[in-house]
């Protein structure tokens, strides 16, 4: 195509059904394809004002529900049914099996033991001195600091800033409370609120400033989000009965046992960010059924589990998640299909994003012993074959 | 809740509408919730056979679309629209924004350099020495190996078998291409047929036997994965005249570069797997329009961005995407909705996953241009002010 | 051998030469091998007391200088010649090449910007919500903490705890300034010191305990140490006039430029703990020399180059080194030639760890420097050849 | 200082004792300090050339041996005294009595599970795909760089070469074995000559060269290295009754068990490239007193610690190196002390890497037991207040 067609009303605000439908006609007439399916949905399109530009419909995601599944948290307590939007087969099942395990266990064990979002930026100096005496001056000036960057928000609190000098750069990581909403953009403005109050008052001159260094690390997997807490910082745990395990699972613990030493060495050889087993499926079915920011998944998929064979013979089996990136408002979970998913766990709004937390990580802790009982017993191939798409 | 109220026909298979209502209906009497936007859905649920299960309906998921988008590619070349599915605001705004500055910058140049799918078996023996031999005795059996993985699957190839010995563990990487599929499940069907064999004809008596020692990394992002590639392994790359992204982005060749510089020493610190900027948000955006495994995020966000100032004062930045998992059949891209995405784009069916591939890496690196763009000039929270859902 | 023969003395306390003689004569029995170059010591065996047990004699290990090497420190300010011991041939000549440039450049600026030294308990307990509630209370008790640990030690400060939840563990990070000395053991006592205490008043039942559960990391390289500093973190910085590296490297900036970023991605792509160049051969050249605890050259040589052109055409250069382990007394540093050795620099004693610090971090730029120039102009081989024992 | 003081004879090739005494005196001259000890060598110092330029004299490092060790490898069989080089009290004590523990246990038994040295050179190409397809010519012609690199070596074999393609870079890691040598010059030498030949011979034009991308990686740590060997991949194991432990160290397997799985966690929390104790330690200490590379510690000290709890309530430990890089000659290892060092384990000269790398392997794993031991039951610090310098 030698000319550029431009997409209609791509600089407009315009969210209604006609505009969606001009751009679906538009995408017809360039590419021969009519996105009949994203026409159907059923609400109205200006309620998707500020989640996306260029509305032009809906996907429609398949949604099954696994559970219930027993949460004892500090937010979460009893059962739930949790929805998990996915695609891939035997996901749910997969999910629901292990909340059964967890469940006539006595259910899961679940504690938010931090809570941080971050902006990071980065400042550079003539030198590395420069940035060091900066670095001791931000200390001193921390009132204002916080003052000029909780002035931009209702909710967010400037808890603390960490300092990493590096080269003639120094990144300071802003950490902070963000009530129920994920609170990316919320940390992004009030940082940029107190940079400018820093770059305006600093006695030592920046040469380059940056808002993001990258070590927020913002929509990317990170060591440091593993030790500093991106979002929620969660603990699932469950003492599961080698009976149990026997009965329901077809496996004991002293095979599970042996065989998370071997997860645990293959995954600190492969470098990898969770040394667990598939975490990201049951972040990423339930993150789309609530209207999560969903490319939150490559932070919120890092994952710590730790399994132990108690002296009694059971499993002790916990799985942390250290950057959770979870809300109950703002975002999509407002979004009509995504905010009654929300509310059938009584999850949507304010006080609520602990509780769905909770629920998530507790769904992920199930879908962990699921998929390690049937690697384990060799049920794990059959499986896929009886539910997904092999070929 | 004492008792265990159970989802209405959690063991059989049945998806019709009939049972999708009487999941609804179970949600509704067990949590008051009327899931009414879940069943608003115009395919038959048929479809969703291996897909997933428990089908209860669908979440609806705003779509959006951006481009056109320049590809210089070995299979997509010239203009498309990229379907992108999100809650996020500004981000078709953002990406839309990157593909003008790629498109008069002459296009995307795209390389698919690598295709390898993963299973990693672990094998344990009495000692490391008999590891160690296992490894060489598996070397002299290749073709016997190889011969019995591939009777399992029409398209999956046995390229290579990688040995990682760590302990008396001896971890085996089988490498496959699996076509235009994602491959996940042929690879697993394929290596536990080679280990049953390697179980029985094996002269080291195996201690334990593990079809997944961590090493894969499935659905976990690694540096291992970065080194040696999982699904395709891809390098989106532009040089940028610097007239340009004076005129459209308002910010120069020097200054982009110098933020490099302060990123890519951020990320090493930070222990992150990528050093870019949110490739994340491109990926899963596309990945929900055309019916990916969106677990599948977690690998396919690591990435590795470079930008170096040209002798004449450009800017040449390229993203490298070493485990994008991308498929144009199999899994969700048959589903209704998600097949017109992909056939919008000429994606959809055999021989089309690495055009897909480059489409996808082109989006991101357009991506990454307008978000570095944007935080260099100091764009990025005003647009989010404009677009998103700041509080 | 079946019976099992036993080293004389190796329970007792006998530093003298006798015991040392009888050593070696119990060498040469056993395996036939005279130890006579370890018999050529020139001082009093005793003063090896509390470095060594068994002691048998010495092992002499090559000593060369380099230098003038000029520093722009807080401490260390002017010219120093510097004592570097290896068996590396080009490794001093290399050194001092840099020191060449460097000091033609007008000399390293050095700056220590953080200083601290750790032990890392972890604590277990009976569930992780149990392990947050212990760790909110430890930050209760800090004084009673702070003034446990410190009584143990005349020179250690107990500067803060960080916290690391995972699992039911918590991991605790005591941060102390030890003043000249490398300060490992002073942290240990105090650490085991604050944790008897913590252990006999905590409310919250500790299931286990282990003095380390590491997260310090002794002896071993980690990305924890790069980012929260172990001993000094130092940055050396130099900008060098593009024709001083004309003359005397044959090589120009924007040339050392090009290949900073191929290293610094080869670096990320390695999951390497330090993006330069050989800083290990500088930093185990002077502790050898210095009677550092060379073993500590685990983590002292985890570092971050970072290269930049300036807009006149020059090069900046600086590198981190964010767990450098410096002492200019204890252990070793008293032993008469290492003593020597540190007092050429003027750096023995109370108040000197810093100015060595800043010496050797001055004298790992100029290697890196002088070793990228070598790779870039193609000398590296020949000046292997030259010097070095290739075959 | 505005002179600049010139050290004797710094570019000449002068090893007498007079050149030496002639720097010792400028030493003298310009800092006030005399070398006196420096001065007490006992050998010709015409054999430090090819090990050191400007040679100045020696440094004295106290040497201890521990022993016996009790070895089951395929080269070193039977008992052992170890020497040991350090200046840090308890050191040798506690490896001593490791090996007490590990004789007593039967012994350890070492396997070297792989051998590779290498150099990793880096070319810039216009595009990523020409890099690519560079890559593709590259496998192409593997014959004739196998023989322009092996011309240059009497010993060194080109095993394989490793491609890494980022952005428009192609990273090759050339693998070697190099005999009894270490081997890094032969490496670099030869990979020198193959890439004058590619550069000659490459159909697609070469932008850029450097002769390391720092994907070798050496003297750095780093998880590449941990992956595919540098030096030796050795690793050492022994099962340790309960009883003996009992016996011996006053701890329990369940103990050692428990807290195995701290450390594990711990380590891969920290980003440590070393999930065991203080493998540094042993490393070093052997390293300084047979004439090693010390420099190399910072490769070497890389390594997995695997502990299990056997059926029997035994504990099973093994320490895998991955990256331990030993030479029985070349470099250092010709000195007279250290190469009595080695004679009095039959490890000099050709034909002996191995044996040595079984014997520090063994001594390294005997070490981890005892400091985990020493942790477990408090010994930790209480032994370092006997035998170190604690204040």
């Amino acid at each position: 195509m030698s000319s550029t067609p431009r997409i209609p009303r791509d600089r407009d605000d315009d969210y209604s059904e006609q505009a969606a439908q001009q751009r679906r006609d538009f995408v017809a007439e360039q590419t021969g394809t009519r996105l009949t399916h994203a026409a159907h949905y059923d609400f109205d399109p200006q309620a998707t004002r500020g989640n996306i530009e260029h509305f032009t419909g809906v996907i429609q995601v398949p949604l099954g529900i696994a559970g219930p599944l027993l949460v004892n948290g500090e937010h979460a307590q009893g059962q739930f049914f949790v929805p998990m939007a996915t695609a891939e087969g035997t996901l749910v099942a997969s999910y629901n099996r292990g909340m059964r395990l967890t469940r006539e266990a006595g259910g899961v064990q679940v504690t938010v033991a931090d809570d941080a979002m971050q902006r990071s930026p980065v400042f550079t100096f003539a030198s590395a001195r420069e940035a060091r005496d900066f670095g001791v001056w931000i200390e001193t000036q921390m009132d204002s600091i916080r003052e000029t960057a909780q002035a931009t928000t209702r909710i967010g609190q400037l808890r603390n800033i960490e300092h990493y000098a590096v080269s003639r750069f120094l990144y300071l990581r802003f950490n902070y409370t963000t009530g129920d909403a994920a609170g990316q953009n919320m940390c992004g403005k009030a940082t940029h609120a107190a940079c400018q109050w820093i770059l305006a008052h600093t006695p030592y001159p920046v040469l380059r400033f940056s808002l993001s260094g990258n070590m927020d690390t913002d929509k990317k997997p990170s060591l440091l989000n593993m030790l500093h807490t991106r979002g929620k910082r969660v603990i699932a745990e469950c003492t599961v009965p080698n009976t149990l395990l026997e009965r329901i699972m077809g496996v004991n613990a002293q095979t599970l046992y042996e065989r998370r030493i071997m997860s645990m060495s293959g995954a600190f050889l492969a470098g990898s960010l969770n040394n667990g087993a598939h975490a990201a499926n049951g972040i990423t079915a339930t993150f789309i059924a609530t209207g999560q920011d969903v490319a939150n998944v490559a932070e919120s998929c890092v994952g710590l589990a730790v399994g132990e064979l108690t002296e009694q013979g059971d499993y002790y089996f916990s799985i942390t998640l250290p950057s959770l990136i979870v809300a109950s408002y703002g975002g999509g979970t407002g979004l009509p299909g995504q905010r009654q998913c929300l509310e059938m766990m009584d999850c949507y709004g304010a006080g609520k994003a602990r509780k769905l937390t909770e629920i998530i990580a507790a769904t992920v802790l199930s879908g962990e012993l699921s998929l390690a009982a049937a690697v384990a017993n060799g049920d794990w191939v059959t499986s896929h074959e009886q539910y997904g798409r092999n070929r």
